[in-house]
C-alpha cells in the first residue's frame, strides 16, 4: 500500500462508471469529503461533463483534481473487450493511479466484470495469496456480517477458502470493527462429515490454525441472516448464488408489503400511522448503507460501488476504500497470510486429505 | 406406482413423525380426508397413542387403519443409525407399506436425512434414473416455483441435471398446473460462457432435447422469486444454500416488519388499522401452504413434510402426496426419461463436453 507523507488518503475515483455517472460520483465524494476531511479525490474522465458538476459542490470546489480520459468502459462491455480496448478509460486510468503510486485507492461504480478483469491484470494479487476474492457486507437480525467469494471464483481450493477466512476476518474487524470476528464456513448441513469434499479438508484446516477470529465450523444458508457469525466463507459460485437469492427474496418481500398497503382503504390509512415507523426500517435495511464491494486479495484497495446507487451510496464505498486504507488492511493480509500458509505446510497430511465419511 | 382396484389412493402416514406427533399427522388426515373422500389412510406408530387421537376426529373414526409400531426415529437421530437399527420404527414400515403395494404413498414429517436414506435403500431408484432429488415448490412474484435438488446430491454431473429438469417439468405440470413449465438452470450469470463445466454442459444438452417444459436457459439467485420460470434446476449444494437463505432472509423480514409494528404508539395504530390486509399477505407466504417437499426419482412416492408443521401443513403434504399418485407423476417420469436418455446418446459428442470460454 502506498501512504503518503503528508497523512492524507488518496483515492481514485472512475467518474463514468455507474447508472448515472459523473452525477453520483462527484455528489458522492462531496459527501465523502465532509466525512472525511483527510480524503484527496482525483476524477477520471469526461472534464467537460465533470468540471460543471465539480463547480457546484462549495467543498469540492478547488481541492479535487481531474484527469481527463476520452473513453469509458460501458456496462454491457465484456470483460475481455474491456480489458484490451479500454485502455484509456476512465476505469482503467483510476486503477492504473494505484498501481503507479498516485493514489491509495480507487473506487467505480462500473461494470463489475470489467472492472475485476483490470484490477486483477494491473494491479496484481497480493503475495501468497492465489485467489482475489468479492467480499461485501449485509444486515442481519444481530447487526452486520461479510460474506466472501461472491462470485470472482466459481470453483475454489480449500486453500483457497482458508485465506477467504483470513481476509473476511480482516475485513470484518477493520469495517466492522469486530474485534475477535466469528467465521463460518458455508455448508448444507452442521455434521462434520457433510459437504462437498473442499468444503470439508477447508474445515480441518481451519480448525487446526490459529486465525485472526474464531472459526465456529459450518453455518447454512439461514445463518447468514440470523447473524451467527461475522463472517461467512464460500466460493464464489454458492457466494453469488446465496447474494442474489437473498436480494431477491428481500425484494419479494418489499413488493409484498407495498402492494398489502395498498390493497383496501383501511390499510392505506394503517400506513399513514405507521409511516414514521416504516421510515425508520427503511433506513435500517437501506442497500446504500450496505454499498461497497471489495476485491480483497490485491495489491491495492478497490471497492466496487452498486452500479444503481445515488451520492449517498457512493459516498458509503468511498468510506468503505477510506478505511481499508486507513487501517493498512493489505498489510494486515500479507503478514497473516504469509505465516497461515507456512502453518499450512507444516500440518500433517491427513489434516490436507478428505477423510473418508464417518459410519455412524 | 401401484394402483389398486377401487379407485382408492392409499396413502401411508409416519405417524410418530415431526415435532408434534403423532397429533398433527391424525389431525392431519382428517382435513385431508374431507378434501380427498377417496384417500385411505393407515397410520403407523404407537398404536396406544394414536388410537385416541383417531377417536377424536369424527370423520376418521373407523376408517383408518392403524400399524402398531414399536419404535420411532428421533430428529437427531443419525441416517446411517436410522437405516440399520430403525426396522421396526413407524417411518420405515410406512416406507415398507408402499414398495410392497399395500399403499400408493408415504408422508413423513419426520427426520430427512433419515426419511431420504430409508426410501433410497427400500424404494429404489426409477429405471433410467441415476440420483434421487428432492424437489419442493414455493412463492415467487408471480405464483408459484419449484426448486431441485434441494440437498440430495451434494455433486451432480450433467445428465443428473438433465434429468432434475425433466421430473421438475412433470411436477409443476402435476402439482401446479402449468401446462408447458418454463425450465432455468441456476447459474451465476446469463451468458453462454459462464459458470462451472457440469452447469454449462447440461445447458447444451438442454437446449438440444426435447422437453418436457421450455428451456429458457441460466437463471440467477434473484430469478427465484421474481417467478421469471416455473423450475429451477441446481445440484443440491446450491440448491439447500440457495433454499436456506431465502428462508432465512424471509424470517429476518418478518423478524423486522414485527418489530416495525410495535416500535411506537402510532405504529401499533397502524397495525391495528392494516390487520386485515396483513392476515392476507400471510396466508399469501404460509409456509404451511408450500409444506410437502418430495423425494422424485424413487419407485413409489415419499413426500417429507415440515417437522414443525401443524395439522393443516401435514394436510397440505398429504394433498401432494394425493396428486401425485392421481396424476401417475412416476410413470410420466418413467416413460420421459427413458426417451430423453436415448437422445443423449444420439446427440454429438460436442455438445456432451464443455466448449472452451468463448473469447468475447
Amino acid at each position: 500500500m502506498n501512504t503518503n507523507p503528508t497523512g492524507s488518503i488518496r483515492i481514485a475515483l472512475d467518474a463514468m462508471g455507474g447508472d448515472r455517472a459523473p452525477k453520483i460520483v462527484v455528489q458522492g465524494a462531496g459527501i465523502a469529503q465532509i466525512r472525511y476531511p483527510k480524503a484527496e479525490f482525483t476524477f477520471y474522465g469526461n472534464e467537460a461533463e465533470i468540471a460543471p458538476l465539480v463547480a457546484k459542490q462549495k467543498n469540492l470546489r478547488g481541492r479535487v483534481a481531474i484527469v481527463h480520459t476520452p473513453d469509458r468502459i460501458s456496462a454491457d462491455d465484456k470483460p475481455a473487450i474491456a480489458l484490451r480496448s479500454g485502455r484509456n478509460s476512465s476505469m482503467r486510468l483510476a486503477i492504473n493511479a494505484v498501481s503507479e503510486g498516485k493514489a491509495d485507492a480507487v473506487v467505480s461504480a462500473g461494470n463489475t466484470g470489467a472492472l475485476m478483469g483490470m484490477a486483477k491484470f494491473v494491479l496484481k494479487t497480493l503475495p501468497d495469496i492465489d485467489r482475489p476474492a468479492i467480499i461485501a457486507f449485509f444486515p442481519t437480525m444481530k447487526g452486520e456480517a461479510v460474506m466472501l467469494d461472491l462470485g470472482a471464483n466459481i470453483e475454489c481450493t480449500p486453500e483457497n477458502l482458508v485465506d477467504f477466512a483470513v481476509m473476511g476476518a480482516i475485513f470484518a474487524n477493520t469495517v466492522l470493527g469486530v474485534h475477535q470476528p466469528r467465521i463460518g464456513l458455508l455448508n448444507v448441513g452442521a455434521e462434520e462429515t457433510k459437504g462437498r469434499e473442499d468444503v470439508r479438508i477447508a474445515a480441518q484446516e481451519l480448525r487446526a490454525l490459529e486465525l485472526p477470529g474464531e472459526f465456529i465450523g459450518y453455518v447454512e444458508g439461514d445463518d447468514i441472516t440470523k447473524g451467527t457469525v461475522d463472517v461467512i466463507v464460500t466460493d464464489g459460485f454458492t457466494g453469488n448464488v446465496a447474494l442474489k437469492t437473498a436480494e431477491g427474496t428481500a425484494k419479494m418481500y418489499t413488493e409484498f408489503l407495498k402492494r398489502t398497503f395498498k390493497s383496501s382503504w383501511l390499510a392505506q390509512m394503517g400506513y399513514i400511522f405507521a409511516r414514521s415507523a416504516f421510515q425508520k426500517l427503511r433506513k435500517r435495511i437501506d442497500p446504500r448503507t450496505y454499498n461497497g464491494a471489495l476485491f480483497v486479495g490485491l495489491r491495492g484497495v478497490c471497492v466496487k460501488s452498486h452500479g444503481g446507487t445515488d451520492g449517498i451510496g457512493f459516498a458509503n464505498a468511498i468510506g468503505v476504500a477510506y478505511d481499508l486504507v486507513q487501517y493498512k488492511f493489505n498489510d494486515q493480509i500479507s503478514s497473516r497470510v504469509h505465516v497461515m500458509h507456512e502453518k499450512i505446510q507444516a500440518l500433517p497430511s491427513e489434516i490436507k486429505t478428505a477423510q473418508p465419511e464417518a459410519v455412524a
